[in-house]
C-alpha cells in the first residue's frame, strides 16, 4: 500500500513536472515566435499611418474598423464580425491656434488642442483676461467676481514623484474633464487646462471633457506643458496680459460605428468566453499607436499565437476592437448589452490599454479563491521579468462586464514613458519598439492560455 | 539574563527597524529629487546637442572634455580635475555612400557606416562582387578561390529570441570587429557587415574594427538592417550584382584627450575610492545619448543628490568620465594605471553604460561574502520595480581596477530598446526619457549611498 501510494505520488509529480515543462515550453515558443514575425508590428504601422486621428464617429475610424476586420477576415479564424455600435460625433475642426498677448512681454503663439466634446470658440477666436488655478477648491474661493468673463488656467502639474503615473495621472485629470463645467458656473469665457503629461514638451495632450447640462458651455483646451510654464511665468509679473484661442469644434448627430470580432472557438467548452480587447477609436492629432493601437494589436497577435502555435483553446476566444473607448464609451456598455442579451457566458476578460511599454505584468480582479490561483502563475512569467501579478483589474471597455461576475484583468506594461505619448501629437508608430510591444503580446499570449489550460 | 537578552534583542531590533527607515527615506528623497529636478537632463541635451560625434580625439570629444569639468567645476565638490590620457585619432571623413549595383534589379543606394579603425576607399569608392557568409566557418570553407577580390557581406543577425539582447550582440559581434581581419587574410577587397540591432531600420550602426597587423588592410562598413536584406534578397537571384561603397577615413597620429573626474571626499575613509562612472566619447553620427552621455550625467547627477540631500560620504565618491571607451580603452587603462601609481584605495566601482532606459538593477563582481552583502541590498530597491541583483559585473572602463581586487558593478537598466540606438545617427537626445533617466541616477546614487553607509 505504502509502496502504490509512493509510486501514486511520484507518478503525480512528474505529471506536474512534464505539465509545467509544457507551458514552459509553450511561453518560449511564443516569445520566440513573437520575437521573430512582424505580422503584428506591421498591421501596427498600417493602421497608425492610415487611419490615423480616427477618433469615433469619423472616417478614420470606419477605415480602421475596415482594416481590422479584414485582418481577421483573412486569418482563418472561426468567425469574424462587427458588433453595430451608436455613437457620438464630434469634430475637431480647423487646426486650433493660441497665443499670449503680454503688453509687457510681446507675443506668443503656444501651442493647444480643443478637449474632446468641447463646443468651438466660434470663427473669431476668444481672447481674455486669465486667472491661474490649480484646483476647484481655489476657483470656488476666487469666486464669480473675479471669474467672470476670464479665462481659467488650470495649472496643476502630475506629481512628478508618483512612480505609479497613472496614478499621477487620476490626480490631475478633473481639471480636464470637470474644469470647463466648473468655470463656467462662475461665468468664465473659457478654460485652458495644463496638458496631463509627465513630460515637459510642446505637444498639447487633448482628451475627453464633460459639460454640465445645466451651466451654458464654454470652450475648453490643452495648452502644452512648456507653453503652460510660460504662460505661468509671465501671468506672475503682468496679470492683465490675454490670452487667445481659437477653435472651431462642433457636434453633429450621433453615428452607427462598430465593435470589430474575431475568435477561435473553444474545443470543449465553446459557450465560454475569454475575451482580449482594446480599443480602436483614438485621439487626433496623433496616430494612437500606444492609444490603442498596440492594444488592438495585440490582441489579433494572441489569436495569431495561437493558430501559430497549433492550440485548440478549451475556451471560445475572442479578440474584441472596442469603438468609442475615449469619448463616450459605447462600445464597451455594448458589448456587455449585447452579451446579455444573447445570455453569453463569459468566462474571463483582459484589457490592453496602456501602451506598448515592456510587460510588467497583470492586474486582476476575481473571487478570492480564483484570484490566488490566478496570481500565482507569476511563476510562469518570472523567467521573462514578468514579474507584476497583483489584485485589481479592469478597464473602461471590458468593465460593464462585471455585472455577470466576470474577472476582469488589465494588461500593465511599463508607465514611465507612457504620458510622453497620450492623447498627443507625439503617440505615433515610431515610438513603438518592436521587442516590447512583442513581448506584451507573447505575455497576454501567455496569460491567457494558462487561464485556458488551467481552467482559472 | 533572559530578560536582558530579549530587551537587547528588542533594541537591536528597534535600532535596525529605524535604520531601515532611515534608508528607505533616503532613497526616497533621491528619486523624489531626481525626478523634479531637470539638471542631468538639460545637461545631457547640452553634451548631446552642441558636442555629438565625440569620437576620441576629435574636437568634439575635447569639447565634451570641457563641458563635463565645467559642470562639475560649478558645483562646489571637493576636487575636479582632469587627468591626461593618449588617444587614438580615426578620423571618419567625409559621408559614406554606398549602392547596390545590379543588372537584374536595378540601382539601390543603401546606408552603411565606415567602420571605426577601417582604413577608406579611396576617392574612387570600392566596386565588388559580393560573396555573403554567415560566420567564419563558412568564410573558411570558401576558402581564397571563391573569396578574393569581392566584398565579404557578412550577414549573420542578432539572434532576436534572445532576451538579454547583450548576449545576442555578442554573438552576433565578431564579423564587425574581425570580419575585415579574417576576409581579409583571403584576399577579400572588402567588407560589409550587418549592423548590429535587433531593430529593422535604416540607421547604419558602426563600432570598433581591428586588423591583424600581418594581413593587408581593407575597408570595411556597416550596413543598415533593412539594406542587408535587400542585398541579401537580390544576392540570391543575382550573385553577379556588385557592390559599390565609398569611405575616406584615415588615422592621425594620437592625441592628448583626458578623463574628467569630480570628488566628494569622504568624511572616514578619504582615501577609500568609491568610483562611479560612464565614458564621454560617443560614434558619429549619432549624439551619444543613450551610449554614453547618460551615463555620464548620471554619474555626475550622484554627486548632485548626495550635496542637495547634505550627505557626507564616509568614503571618497568619485564621478569619473572615462575618454575612449569605443574605439581603445585608454581612459580605463590610465585611470587605473594612475591608481596604481599613486597607490590608491578603490573601494568600490560601478560603471554606467548600457543606456538610459528603465533601471533593472546591478550586476556585481566581489568576493562571495561581500557579494552576499551587496545582493542583499534588493529589498530595498523592490518598492521600485528594481529587483535584478546577481553576480556578475563590471565594464570596460573600470575592468582594470580589477588587479586592485576592487569589487566591480554594472548599471543595468531595462535591455530591448537599448540596440535600436547603440552606436547609430538614432542614438539621440530625444530618445531619452526624462522618467527613466532620472529614475536610473537616483538607483545608482541609491546603490553608492548604501555600499557606503553599510561598508559593502
Amino acid at each position: 500500500m505504502k509502496q502504490i501510494i509512493l509510486g501514486t505520488i511520484l507518478l503525480l509529480n512528474i505529471s506536474l513536472t512534464l505539465n509545467a515543462q509544457e507551458e514552459d515550453k509553450m511561453m518560449k515558443a511564443f516569445f520566440d515566435e513573437a520575437l521573430t514575425d512582424q505580422t503584428a508590428f506591421e498591421n501596427l504601422r498600417y493602421l497608425c499611418k492610415n487611419c490615423n486621428g480616427r477618433i469615433t464617429g469619423s472616417s478614420q475610424a470606419a477605415a480602421a474598423v475596415e482594416f481590422t476586420f479584414q485582418v481577421m477576415n483573412n486569418m482563418n479564424l472561426d468567425k469574424v464580425y462587427k458588433q453595430p455600435v451608436q455613437v457620438p460625433y464630434w469634430i475637431r475642426g480647423e487646426e486650433e491656434t493660441a497665443s499670449i498677448q503680454s503688453c509687457k512681454f510681446g507675443f506668443k503663439a503656444v501651442p493647444v488642442s480643443a478637449l474632446g466634446m468641447s463646443v468651438g470658440t466660434g470663427e473669431d477666436g476668444l481672447s481674455a483676461k486669465v486667472i491661474e488655478v490649480h484646483n476647484f477648491a481655489e476657483l470656488e474661493k476666487l469666486g464669480r467676481e473675479n471669474i467672470e468673463g476670464k479665462i481659467v488656467f488650470f495649472n496643476r502639474a502630475m506629481d512628478p514623484t508618483m512612480l505609479n503615473t497613472f496614478g499621477a495621472y487620476g490626480g490631475a485629470a478633473d481639471q480636464r474633464t470637470e474644469g470647463a463645467a466648473r468655470a463656467g458656473a462662475f461665468g468664465a469665457a473659457g478654460v485652458v487646462a495644463r496638458s496631463l503629461t509627465t513630460s515637459q514638451d510642446n505637444f498639447p495632450h487633448t482628451g475627453v471633457m464633460r459639460y454640465n447640462d445645466t451651466i451654458s458651455k464654454i470652450p475648453a483646451v490643452a495648452i502644452s506643458t512648456n507653453g503652460a510654464n510660460l504662460l505661468s511665468k509671465w501671468l506672475k509679473n503682468d496679470s492683465e496680459l490675454n490670452f487667445f484661442f481659437r477653435t472651431t469644434s462642433y457636434e453633429l448627430p450621433e453615428v452607427t460605428s462598430y465593435n470589430v470580432i474575431g475568435e477561435i472557438k473553444g474545443s470543449e467548452f465553446p459557450d465560454q468566453i475569454i475575451t482580449v480587447g482594446g480599443h480602436l477609436d483614438s485621439w487626433e492629432p496623433g496616430e494612437g499607436a500606444h492609444d490603442d493601437g498596440a492594444g488592438c494589436m495585440q490582441s489579433i497577435e494572441v489569436l495569431r499565437l495561437f493558430q501559430k502555435m497549433g492550440i485548440q483553446p478549451k475556451r471560445t476566444i475572442r479578440a474584441v476592437m472596442f469603438m468609442d473607448e475615449e469619448v463616450a464609451q459605447r462600445g464597451g456598455d455594448e458589448y456587455a448589452r449585447q452579451a446579455g442579451l444573447k445570455n453569453e457566458n463569459h468566462y474571463f476578460a483582459l484589457e490592453a490599454d496602456r501602451g506598448a511599454l515592456m510587460p510588467k505584468g497583470f492586474g486582476i480582479s476575481a473571487p478570492d479563491e480564483r484570484l490566488e490561483k490566478i496570481l500565482a502563475l507569476k511563476k510562469y512569467f518570472e523567467p521573462y521579468g514578468i514579474t507584476y501579478f497583483k489584485k485589481g483589474g479592469g478597464g473602461v471597455d471590458i468593465g460593464p462586464l462585471k455585472q455577470f461576475q466576470t474577472p476582469l484583468s488589465s494588461y500593465i506594461p511599463e508607465m514611465q514613458r507612457y504620458f510622453d505619448f497620450h492623447h498627443s501629437g507625439n503617440d505615433t508608430f515610431e515610438q513603438v519598439n518592436f521587442r516590447e510591444f512583442q513581448m506584451g503580446s507573447a505575455a497576454i499570449a501567455s496569460f491567457i492560455y494558462l487561464i485556458d489550460k488551467h481552467d482559472l
